[in-house]
Order: structure tokens, then sequence, then C-alpha cells
């Protein structure tokens, strides 16, 4: 049984390097036996002395300073582009037409344009391509994805979702590029709306068809320069299949230490999820045998044997951590790899990176117009 | 220490005009010593024989099938008006115009022009004025307005404001009054929203300036006759002071029995509540000593011996019941009519009845409009 | 429909005399048609002015400061004996013999000696007789009741009770007649933990058969008096069906208001409740069908037209007060008393009450001994 | 910076086999710069094949299926036992006695003597040795022990502590080693109790002096075969300190996954903690300031930059899983190792495991005798 190996070359060793250096790291003895067992060739980033002691750390066998040696290395079939925003488009496209399968962070572009070409460009090449909207893998989406998929909450009518953090009200906290529209693109929107906009995507299997919005930057300057992306963004939205929702992002919820969360009502029952209680999942049926006279929200904790995920980690009750949704991930992106299999519908695509990015635009054009905007998007 | 009596007509037996009688039954040994008597003097309702049974349940001296008739008895100062929608604003004007005091339930009227003639004519007489928003009077909420309002969470940012309930997914549920838009005026939006609404003025203290509203009607037919209210309604709104929110109404939200609830975020702390769980109030705090390095929000049961209204109830950790707002309420009216004193801030006023009006014809606008409406309030 | 009144006589004004009377003025027109319209004639207290005040302010006929008074009374039918717990058992006896039906708060007597006693006579006077545990009557735990008694749990195998309180924390919290043993018998034991036994032998239908206990006084000394009875008692339980368990009661629970909770676990499901929530019912079922998958705790909002005692209140989701379980208790007594029925099974009779003394001493007498102490019923 | 390596030998490759696998592939780039690079040397089990796939899966040199080999192993200085419970005292005293540090998991022996001879044998060799006691190695776990340690609390005056499972409720589940005696010494005792007894004793820094206590068979036979170990076990405990508290395990509870929990209550203060959700603390503080009017149980997302062993893991709000623990035990030991330091007071020694065997043994005493049981400790 010895596995094949999969060459991967990852750009980027900060917060979603680590996760994702982590996840190679891991699954291969927790998804046994795994598609390919990773074999980390090298790693990018600009700062020498940091990228060096990051390929200690994480055990690659190389490391560069500039991510097109990763595209001309013919040892790497995987580009894994863990990157700041800015650089998501450029090295994703040229390793895919350098015939390299791409995985991308999110969110794909720093607008719609530039996502559209990287998917159109990705895509033309042939390769895998994934936008690694995590948490479609954490196992209690899956399970709300297979309950909505398999009716049993009927008719979708409301879709509420948020994502809320909290660093950005201390006015002195440092210009990171997350407040960078030329480095991010946006603010809050892109880095935590973009999460809850696929999530809706995902879990209804609706697009979002209108947005009403509005955004609001809160702290307008900080270390001297002016900040000119979102700090917050509210939006009314309309689906393809007839239902309303909200999405909302800040990152100025005192509190809401990584609030992602949602709701979602149909005709049959109700579904809401918190992130920081990723393990749970909160469910409401109706009129089911026995117990008839006691319905309410189930608080199902989610690591029974027969769970999405499960098979691969402890017994029930033992709850896993935010980063194993990496895990999930990276072993789809390697199965479909191996099987020639398809990314979608359950693993996001360069597609579904940029009709995400259409909504983002979306809800900046109705702040700024004042309109509901309708959306309409490419092929 | 014989406390004077004061006089009271009451509109309606229903579901407003069992909490309103409870409460008057209440107060007098409750809020001891109280600052009227209430003597419960005549209830009119179109239906003889029910009103007559109500008369005899809630110990009413009489009843009457023409609320004209409560205008013209000179025993009652009080006229409480629990009717439906659609009788809101005649009877409280005829009421006023004839030297009673005056508290009516919400919506004030069935728009904004009817609301804000209610609201003119009635101050015109000079009498007292109340819109009956109860969920001023929960403890919670008080207790969350003092906070704001003492500065304990700064800066507010976020008010995000919602009420589910669930009735209407059943398309063979009657079609009862609050589904007609000449008896109701609206749908969730009035009965549900307009609570929201009155929540999110008075605890920030800003008016809404501008919504970015949707509406839906799931069902658009029942019992053969086109429902022409909303179901569900959907907004992103601006504060005055700045702040950015969701207002959020729908009666298509499976397991959410009575689902209103609320966030405020600030730049020192959050505030969340649940009306399911009213003795209740979650609370985030920044850098509070002790426990500085416990931080989180706090479940607070607000039922200390100095919490807002609690000096009339039980120990501490005895909890208290829905109905008991209207007790509050009622006792905050009675006393402004003995004092002479003002009904706001704490007590909505027909003005405060009137501006939510705006807000939800705003609301109507926008989803008609597609754009984001202004609102201007008139004087 | 003029219902006929019953005479009651109160013995008591302090809490539970405020919350017997709040029930007696409100049950009338909450249970309508109710089974009695009480008619306050008489409440009894030491402290004339206190007494004189309470009469006004409940609306009693007269008061009296000698409770001899009130048996010696024809107009009273119904002896509510609020008063201490040394003032238990004399006037029930009394009360009874004198032709009176009695409802007497809990624990019936300060021992199992004085409680036997208690209900051995009562009962030969044959009059309708109740112990007032009002825990009984939340409409949570009368639906737990239904539940196991219809089986839906299976076979019980735990029973995990407790009570915690904090306000005996304070050294300086004033000498009150609770931590006396002449006046209250005992100490939390008796206060808060007779309502655990009496909620474990309602719920699972089985008698406590042995205990294996400890006690503590923490704070031996306040007001210059050695205090004489507990702060805390533990013990590991056995249940007459082989169910095992904990009982639980302390008055040094910071943090804890009013945390009366219990979990059972059977076979086939589990059930826990939380006086603070006393609203809802958190319930586990195996095997359910919809949502087979996505099985956990239900979160039971208490308040569908189908549930316990709802009939009387609000629409789904307005909850209730504590204060509420005594409207439903004392209906409970008057409908006894209107239909000559049995107190028992869902109201506690004084032979509840002595069975809980029973429990209690052989807590105490399992602390001294340091042996499990079998527990044997007189009849 | 090529760190050293340590070479480890495992006993174990099942569930505990595949925890500490994990634990020792992910600590050296995670708690980064690790303190020893684990090198897997070799991997025990009795069934070749299987062992022989561990191996492989979790990157071990080699395999053998005795594990005397490991003893004999001169490339191994850590021993590491995962076995069951009939192989923890053995091999762990022939392991350190030939010199390797020692990690045994729990419980240490099946009774009180038999870990008693491995505490005194393996200290005597002069090792550092563990028992495995992993969670005082949840974050949330070490903060509640910091909080006590600073007095945070005050004065302690409960622990009530339990872990309820629901696996053995099914007749037919197998009869596993942890259901024999002779395999497991207890049921679940010591699989499910011994973890209460050493946070207890971890937590409060006290030992646990009386134990009044039952147990119970609810299955007495399986597969034909009769089950000669507890279901369930109930305590009653007294501590060192003065604190009273509930000892509880049980496999026995519906709906209760992995249910581990304890509540402290001091003078000051409360902490309560429930393993299925261990990235959280409750914490309720007195009067603190500021939101002095607001007071509550605090929800601890315990994630912050400050917090135990948070340096190593993620930006707060990502929660991390069960597994960590064993990252954050071995982290422990390997800098012990590394240091020369001592493994207690965070980590459990071999004498913890003795005196939690001393607890265990007492409550199977008491409930025989149906005593009281004194607990006498060795040195």
């Amino acid at each position: 049984m010895a596995e094949e190996t999969i060459g991967v070359g990852l750009l980027g060793y900060a917060f979603m390097g680590k996760a994702h250096s982590n996840a190679y790291k891991t699954l291969p003895y927790m998804t046994w036996p795994p598609p390919y067992r990773p074999q980390l060739v090298s790693i990018a980033g600009r700062n020498k002395e940091a990228v060096a002691e990051a390929a200690q750390r994480y055990g690659f066998e190389g490391y560069v300073t500039d991510w097109r040696e990763l595209v001309q290395d013919d040892r790497i079939a995987l580009f894994d582009n863990s990157g700041p925003n800015s650089l998501h488009t450029e090295p994703s496209i040229a390793a895919a037409e350098a015939g390299k399968h791409v995985i991308c962070e999110k969110p794909l572009g720093r607008d719609a344009e530039e996502s559209h070409e990287a998917w159109q460009r990705v895509d033309a090449a042939g390769v895998k391509h994934m936008c690694a909207f995590n948490y479609r893998f954490v196992p209690a989406v899956r399970l709300a994805r297979q309950m909505i998929e398999a009716g049993e909450l009927g008719e979708i009518f409301h879709f509420r979702g948020r994502y809320l953090q909290e660093w950005a009200v201390d006015p002195d906290s440092p210009l990171v590029w997350r407040l960078s529209k030329a480095a991010a693109g946006s603010g809050a929107l892109g880095d935590l709306g973009a999460h809850v906009i696929d999530l809706a995507r995902y879990l209804l299997g609706q697009e979002v068809t209108t947005v009403s919005a509005l955004t609001t930057t809160f702290i307008e300057e900080r270390e001297g320069t002016k900040v000119d992306v979102d700090d917050a963004i509210e939006a009314a939205v309309e689906f393809s299949g007839g239902a309303l929702g909200t999405l909302e992002a800040s990152r100025f919820c005192r509190g809401r230490r990584n609030g992602l969360g949602f709701e979602i009502n149909g005709s049959m029952g109700s579904i809401a999820f918190n992130l920081e209680r990723l393990n749970e999942l909160d469910v409401y049926m109706t009129g089911s045998e026995p117990g008839a006279s006691a319905q309410g929200f189930r608080n199902v904790l989610v690591s029974e044997a027969d769970h999405p995920f499960w098979e691969w980690w402890w017994p029930r009750g033992h709850i896993i951590g935010w980063e194993h949704t990496f895990v999930h991930e990276l072993h789809h992106l390697l199965s479909a790899i191996r099987d020639d299999g398809d990314v979608a519908p359950h693993g996001a695509t360069f597609e579904d990176g940029y009709r995400c990015a259409e909504v983002c635009d979306a809800v900046l054009r109705s702040a700024e117009s004042g309109r509901r905007e309708e959306i309409s998007y490419r092929d």
C-alpha cells in the first residue's frame, strides 16, 4: 500500500500558509488511506528569513522568494495559493497555465472582473481548480447541505447570514493589508462577507439575484492613512428560488470573536449554525415522532459515525477544531485530482469564486447607487 | 392609605384585551402602593355575547358593543384601545378629544398618514397618550437602555433586530385580520417589525434615517382570497448617529415561536436579547476586572433587587412572564397621569407611534421603488 | 354563569403569602371558568401593622394576629398555610380538624415525625390536603412527567437533581429564620432539597430507598449565634425502581440565582430542566424521524396549545413567570374540592409531604452516621 | 536551529494510539520551536497486520508484536503506554527500569495496589513519568486552574463533577474490554470517573478525603457473559480543604455523547465546564466593573492570545479540537525531559495516577460496605 505522492508548492507562510501546511501534514494519516501523500516541495514568500524558517518548520524541501519559481518547478503538481488577495489571480493563472492544479484562498480576486479572468483562464488550462471556501468543509455545514438537498427542510424561505469580528474597533490596531483596497479589494466584505455569500449559495443551491446594501467605514484614518475599504456591510438579498435574506459582515462587533453564523428557514424546518461552536448544528424539524409533544431546536453534536467526514476522526463527542476544515478540503481536492473527478458541487471552484465576487461587487454598487442592484453572472 | 381610583374603558377583549385586563387587575397589589386603583368601568366589543362574558370574566362593571359609548362615558378617564389596527386611530382621537387619556396598541395607525393625524389630534387634546410598545417594559430591555444611555457600550456601531414567528407557514392557517391590508395596514411589518423599529429607536436614542428593504408574500392566496400584505420583510438601515443595522420580520420561520431579538454592538461592549428568554440579557463588556482573563458574553438573569421594575416582584431568580410588561407599562402611564409627568422617554407616545410608522412606510416604499429611501419626520 | 365562591383564610403575608395571594386573585379570570371564585376572607400574621397592610393590599376582608381565629372562622373553607416551617403542622391540623381543606407550604414539618402526625390527623379529618410543592405545576415539569409516564423515556437509569442558591455566602447576611433549626427544621435541606426530593418522586413515580449523604455548615456563626442548620447537602441515592442518582442543595453557589435543575436519563431518552428557564425543557429522544441524522437535545419552549396548563395563557412563545405555578396549583386544589376528586397524583398531598420528610431525615441520619441509610415509610 | 530528536516507542494503536501518534506528528511544527522532534521509532501491538498498518500510517520506522522489544530498544528514550488498562503497569515499570521516560494512559492501574507499585518503581528509576490525564491540558481547564490558584474564586465550597456517556445503554453493544474487570479494573469508574477525580484534585489543589458511593450494573449479562464492572457510579465526597461535592460517571445517559463537566463554587465566583464545548469556560465573578449592574455567567471563548497554550494555535475564535489536549500534554512532558523539570503540578505524575486510584478503590469499597469511606494515601 505505497501511496502515490503529489508535489505541492505553497505561496504564503502566514495564517493561511500555516493552516494549509497543517492540513497537508495531517491528511496522510488521518484520511487513511489518503488519496495522495503530499510531498512538500517548496514554499514561497517575500521575506527570505521568514520563509526559510517556515520551510524548516513545516518540512518543505525548499523555499523561494519569488512565486514564479514555484510555477516553473516541475516537481510541483499542485499550486496552493495562500498569499494575500492581491496575489491571488496572477500566480494562480500562471500555475494553471503551467499545467498545475490550483487551490486559491478566498476571495478569488479583488473584484468580479479579476475573478472572472482567473476562472476563465484557469478553467481553460484544464486543471483542477478550487477556491478555498473552507467552511463548506465543516461537518455541520455539510450535514446542513445534505438535509436541505434531501428536502428535509422543504421550501426555503429565508437565509440569514453574518460574519462578525471585533478586531478593528481599536483605532490603534495596525494598518494591516486587510484594511487596504489595493491589497485586499474590499474590507469586511471580501474578508468575511465572502464566506457568508459562498455558504448561502452552497447551502441553498440558489444564486443571489438582487442586493440592497449599505457599507460604512467607522474609522476613516489609521496611522495617518485614509482607510479605503469598508469596516462593515449590511445587505438585504433575494435568491433565485424566491428566498429572502440578509448578508452581514463587520469587524466592529465587540465580543464576537469569530462570529460566522447563519439561520435557514424552510417550510418543514430550520437550521442554525455558529462557527464558534462549529461541532454543533441547531436543527428544528416539524412534527417528528417520538416525543411529538416536545418539539424544539435540537442541538446536534455533529460527531456521529455516519456524519460527514467523521469516519476519519474520533468517537462521538470528541470534537474537532477549526483547522480540520482544511484537512477535509484538501482531501476533497486530492481525491478529485486522483480520480479526475469534479471539485463541484461540494468544493468551491473558481467559478464559485467568481460568482461570489459578483455578489460582492453588487454590494459595493448598491451602497454607492442607493439602488437594489440586480446581479447578472457571466459565463 | 385609600388609593384614588381611575375609571378605565377598554376597547377589545381578545389577545390584547386579555393582556391589558390582567395588568389592570395585577398592578394594584403588585406595584404597591399603586399610582391609582383602576376601576374597570366598561369594555367594548362587537360581539355582544363575547363581550358580556369578557366583562364578567375580567370584572368590568359593564359592556357595550359600540366603542363610542366608552367615549361618552364620564366615569372613564382612561381609554384603552386594544382593538384591531383598523380601529386604532378614530376611537383614540375621539376619546382624547372627549378629554380622556389614551393608550393605544401598536401599530398606532395603518400608515404614517393615519398615525400622524392621530398623534397631532390626540396631543392637541392635552391628554396623556401612549402607544403600547410593551417591550420597552421588559426589565432586560430597560436595563439595556440604561446601560447604553450611561455610555457603558460607548459609541454604537450596529443594531441588528428581528422578530420571527412561524404561524403563517401553514397554507391552511385561517385568513385572520392580520393578513388583510384593510384591517392591518401591513403584514409582518406592522405586526412584528414595528416592535423591532421601536426598540431600535428606544435603545439607541437615534432615528432611522434610511431604509433599503425587501418584502415578500410567500403564500399569495388563502381561502380563495388574495393576500395583500407582506409575509416577511428584510431591511438594511442607517441610524442618525451613524450606526448601521438590519430590521427583519417574518411569519415564516419554523421553530421560532416568538423570536424577537436584537444585538447591539458598541465600542466598549455589546448587548443581545431574545424575547423567548425575556428575563435574560447577554452583555459583553471589555476589559473588566476581576476575572480580566475571562471575558465573554455574560448571561445576566435580570432579577436583582436593583434591576428595573424588580422591586415589585420576587426574590432574585424567580422569573416573571411576558404579561408583566403590561403591568409595568400601565403603571408607568398611571404614574404619568397622577403626577402630570411625561410618558416619554421610557414610554412610547403617539409621536413614537408615528415615527415608527414612517419607518414602516419607508420599508414598503423601498421595496416598491428598489431604492434606498430616506425618511423625513414631520412635526 | 355565577361561579360559586370559596372562603379562604391565609396564614402568612411574606414571600409565600404574596405568591398565594396573587394566585387567588389571578385564577378566577385566567383559569376561566374557575372551579371557584376565591373569597379572601381573612389573613393572619403576628405583626398587626404589617398584616393590616397586607389585607388592604391583597384585598382580604379582614385580618387577625392569631391564626386560631382563622380556624374558628366559619366563612373559611380553605385554610392556606403560608407561614414559616415551625407553624406548618399545628395550624394545619387544627384547621383540618375544624373541617377546613388545607394547603400547607413545604416542607410539611420540620422532621418526619411532625410531618407524619400532620398527615395522619389531617387525612383522618376527611378534608382535601395539599403540600405546596409548586414546581410540580411548572408546565415543563408536568410535560416531563407525562412523557415519563407514557414510557417515552423507557426504563429510567438516573435522576440527578440539585437546587443551588447563593445568598448565604455573605457572612453578613442576616440570621433569618431559615438559618435556625427550631424555626426551619433544617437548612438548605428542607428549604431547597425538599423540592428536589419531591420532584424526583413525582417524575419517576419511584420512592427513594437509600441515601448516602453529607452535610456541612460553611459559616458556623452569624450575628454571634451558632448556626445549627446545614448550608449544603450532597447525597447519592437509590430509587425503588433501580435508578441511581444525586440530590444536592446548597446556598453557597455564586451565580446560581435560583438553580433548581434536574436531569433524567432513560433507555430511550433524557430530559433536563432548569428553573431559571422554567418555560423550557431539554429533551433528547433516540431515533426519531424526520431528521434522523440530526439527533440532539431539543430545546422545547413549553408553550404550545396542547402543553399542560397552556390553554389558560397566551399564544405560543409568550412565556409565563414563576408565580404562575401557584395559579396552576391552587386551580388544581380548588378543582379537587369542587369535584371531590383526588389531589394526587399531580398534586402533592400531606402523604407526599411526609414521604419527602423521611428522605430529609435520612439525609441527616446518613450525614451523622456515615452510613448508607435505608428509608422505610410508615403508613 | 536543528532541534534534537527523541526516540519514541508506542504501545497501542487503537483509540489512544491514534491520539498520541497525532500529537507526536503535530507538535514539532505547532509548538514551534519544539522541545524535541519526536522520532517515531517503533510501535507495538498484538495483531501483526494491524500494527504493521499503523506503523505505515503514522510513520513509525518499525513495529513489534511484543512490547518487551520496545523496552529493549536503545533508540527509544520515551515509552508511551497507550495500551489497555491491564497492560498499564508491567510495561511501564519495565520501561522505566530500562531507563526510559514513561507516559502511561489513565487509569494508571486497575486498582490502588497496582498503581502504587507502578508509581514507586517508576519513580525509583529516576525517569520522568506522566499519567495521561489529558483533560488537564484543555486550555479552558488550565485557565480555570490559574484562576482558582490565583484566588479569584476565593474559598472553594463545592466541586460537582460528572462524566456521562451513553454507549452502553444498548444491550447488544459488544462486550469490549472496557466491560471486563480483568482487563479494565472497573467500568465507568476507571474509564470516566478517573478523569473527574483527577480534575477535582488538579483544580482544587485538594485531596478527596471521604467517599459515600453507590455503583450499579444495569445490564448484568452481555453476549452470555456476566458483566463484572460498574455501568455507573454516584458519590458524595469531601475534600481536604472543606469543600463538598459529587463525583458521577455513567455510560447510561442518552444524549450525552461525551459529557464530562464540572462546576466549582467559591466565595467570590463560580466556574463551569463542559467537554463537549471544550473551547469555552463559563465564569461567574462577583462585583466586577464595568457593567456592575449586569452580572452573570460569562461564556468565555478560551482563545485569546494570552490564554493557556493559545500561542501555538490560531487567531481568537478559531477553536481547537479534543485531540490537541495531547499535543499540549506531550509538549509538557518533552519540555520536562529537556529541562530536567518537574512534570507536576500541571502534568499528572504516576503519584497522581496512584492517588486517583485510591479514590476509585474507595468508591468501590463504599458501594460494598454502605459506609462513608475515609481515604488514606500511602507515600
